[in-house]
């Protein structure tokens, strides 16, 4: 059977169609409807260039052992992806940023450097389309996801993010807005589209209270008076009525960083729960995003970063073995570009030092943010990194203090200043290099594992990776 | 069989010990002799990280035309290889370049990023060693590589490349020395040591006369005398008498770059004379390294860099169709390490703009040449660049000519400054960024295709690649 148009237009002002999925082509080898999985879990890892699992696999190393230990990544690799967003038509401006005129007939198309909204619809939808796009291409036509079609074949669907759960990727595989940020809009489509008159998610869980409970519009109310039970709080995780569909919000916004949290596996926490909601004997799908290592990027804070790329790698190594135990699952894991531009050394030393990021005893915002409320001193500084601060970094923490004290500067701003100086002793001492505070083009790994995943193998597309997908549920119709 | 010890120990300072194979895991299948390879050639992409396939792709874009088009590497590609080098063992120093003095009990057994000399002997003999090393490993023993291995079971065996013979990938699949910069003993090497009383290579191909013709050793003669046809001009390539093995040195050192040739496929041109002069009834191995990708890496020349990609391109399209042609024929390719930490995008732009390089008409160095000796004018450049400059940039070349002239600078240094102004210029425009003009530790991709590809599926070791070659040889005997 073809893809039906399965959408109830809500009354909002973007117009919503669904098209048939483009007939892209696709190495998706001929499968009997045994072969195909049941259960389907989709993980993105925000940002996470090849370079982040590189990193991550001597950042865990045991330096007592010669040779360096294996991964989850690297025990799961399977292929790439390109993650180019659509082409944009027309001439470079002649005021282009660079300040300098252009001899005329040089077409730029394509920036070939997408956002998490472009490459969460290409992953979701398998669809190129522009930079900010939920869920709709360059004209603004929404398109079928991935998780909406597993709703309409009758499978439990669900998403566990660690961002605000209307964040970039969530949003492409649930909503339809044409900009990313319009978070309002975007939690209101999750209650009001919905795929053959239900919801399109079982379970939700994630942060962004602020978007769910606002003046203008109770939706957690509007959830639970439709029969979602609510929490707010991990602990309620482990209670959660099996018969009924969740909401979790556990944050305002985004959950806090894993260095920050209690749990420093949360994701795996919410990956666990989604996971014991959503089994049934039609299957489901799940969208898990560890969002957060895109943020650690963007801060070139290798710290955080290495912080989420632990919670990822133990939700990976959680769901290996779910998989072994319930082999009718499909796993892939991939990433929506990559951030930040790291590299594993840097300027001209051929070494990485993860010592330093690994010795720290509290995130790197956290101690600068304990600093500038003087929660602690300067002089308790070597404890919480793990080593001793030579007297130029120390003189450059008292600098920031007293040159605060002196402009009577806001506590936001001296932690912004303590923040940036802490990053840079750890990027100088592990030697680690950025090149951007934004993204970059580079193609991010593909893993897999379960039922299918010989699909996933070798060099493809972002888009093919959702027709892959579609095709694994579409054929056991 | 087990590998016999089959070198003659030439009398160099250097012991020489054949140590048999270390026993690594390799998931390499299980094959009848009928499935394994008869003819192996490997290509090392040298400083090719990830980056550099994915930038080529868009490089080589057809703006016109609404997706990109895919690429050699993207039809080939099948895992990736982690590359680090020895752990060093010992604690780190207190004189480190922080100046900082550090905590007790932080070991730094493991600096991560590899050098091409150990990287290149992890490939050709399936160990880690210290960087630098060639073809030995830490305690200075000798290891057996690939390549010697194809000679002593009697396949022909040869070497195309585009530094100097004795670069440092070349030298680990054919000499022992503890350090790679003894260029001149490792010249000595291609002559003295021995498989079973033959030569190492049939064909060495690349550069590198300053080496092999000298002053104390005449090593060109020494190979005609010993029944080797020598050539130093790329037209002699199509000339050679299939049955006598070749030495073909076209350069002093390396070869120029790719875009500063009057063949601009020049690997590809020497690749293909390499396996005319190699088939055999008994098989051939085939070293192949696009030596100079790391060369515009460390230059941080993103346009020296496209133009040995696309030579490399060419080079694995001719091998593509080769093992169509001759399927009894395997092709893997990989890079030795990543260099220059370079990015797609970069400064918080979420974009790239490949025009800027694709437009220029030569090299930034050979426009800094000319520039510097009056060959061009500072009013030619936009012409050669493919854009206008603008009042700023013009000023800054202005600057460099009106400085020299003041301090009556050497051309060279002035070269060295327009080439520097013309790189930043490049980056900056087509939004290139860098980390460093040494190397990184991210893994690298890996390519094959022919017989036995599926070896090289997902994620492995660079010392595991050496040993799945060896495998697929020794299996035969």
């Amino acid at each position: 059977m073809n893809r039906p148009v399965i959408f109830s237009l809500a009354a909002t002002a973007l117009l919503i169609v669904v098209t048939a999925c483009t007939n892209k082509t696709s190495p998706l080898t001929q499968t009997a409807k045994s072969s195909l999985p049941k259960n389907i879990i989709m993980v993105v890892a925000d940002g996470m260039g090849p370079v982040y699992p590189t990193a991550y696999r001597y950042y865990q190393d045991n330096p007592n052992s010669p040779l360096v230990e294996r991964t989850i990544f690297d025990r799961t690799l399977v292929g790439i992806a390109s993650t180019y967003p659509a082409a944009e038509s027309g001439f470079i401006s002649t005021s282009d940023s660079s300040g300098a005129a252009l001899a005329s007939g040089i077409k730029k198309n394509n920036f070939y450097v997408t956002d998490s909204a472009a490459s969460a619809t290409a992953l979701a939808a398998g669809i190129k389309t522009y930079n900010g796009a939920i869920g709709v291409d360059q004209n603004k036509q929404a398109h079928l996801t991935v998780l909406e079609w597993a709703k309409a074949i009758g499978k439990k669907t669900g998403i566990a993010v660690t961002s605000q759960i209307v964040h970039a990727t969530p949003a492409s595989y649930l909503a339809k807005n044409e900009k990313r940020s319009n978070y309002n809009a975007i939690a209101d489509n999750y209650f009001d589209l919905k795929i053959d008159g239900h919801f399109k998610a079982d379970v939700m869980l994630g942060g962004g209270t602020k978007y769910f409970i606002r003046d203008d519009r109770n939706l957690k109310d509007e959830f639970v008076a439709n029969g979602y039970q609510y929490i707010d709080n991990f602990s309620q995780l482990a209670e959660l009525d099996k018969n009924k569909p969740v909401l979790g919000l556990f944050a305002k916004v985004g959950l806090p960083a894993a260095l920050n949290s209690k749990d420093k596996v949360r994701l795996k926490t919410m990956t666990q729960a989604a996971i014991k909601q959503l089994q049934n004997d039609k299957g489901f799908f799940l969208l898990v995003e560890a969002s957060q290592i895109d943020w650690g990027g963007h801060s070139n804070d290798i710290a955080y970063a290495m912080g989420e790329m632990h919670d990822l790698a133990t939700t990976m190594s959680y769901l290996y073995d779910y998989v072994q135990a319930n082999p009718d699952t499909l796993v892939v894991v991939t990433a929506d570009h990559n951030t930040g531009g790291f590299s594993i050394g840097a300027n001209g030393e051929y070494k990485w030092n993860p010592e330093y990021i690994k010795s720290l005893k509290k995130s790197p915002n956290t101690i600068a943010e304990q600093l500038s409320s003087e929660a602690i001193q300067i002089n308790q500084l070597s404890n919480l990194l793990g080593y001793e601060l030579s007297k130029q970094e120390l003189a450059q923490f008292t600098a920031i203090k007293q040159g605060a004290i002196n402009a009577k500067s806001l506590k936001k701003s001296i932690a912004k200043d303590y923040y940036q100086l802490l990053l840079s002793i750890v990027n100088q001492r592990s030697n680690s290099g950025w090149t951007t505070t934004g993204h970059t083009g580079m193609d991010v790994p593909v893993y897999a594992f379960g039922k299918g995943k010989e699909n996933f193998q070798g060099f493809q597309d972002n888009i093919e990776i959702a027709d892959k997908l579609f095709k694994l549920m579409a054929k056991s119709q």
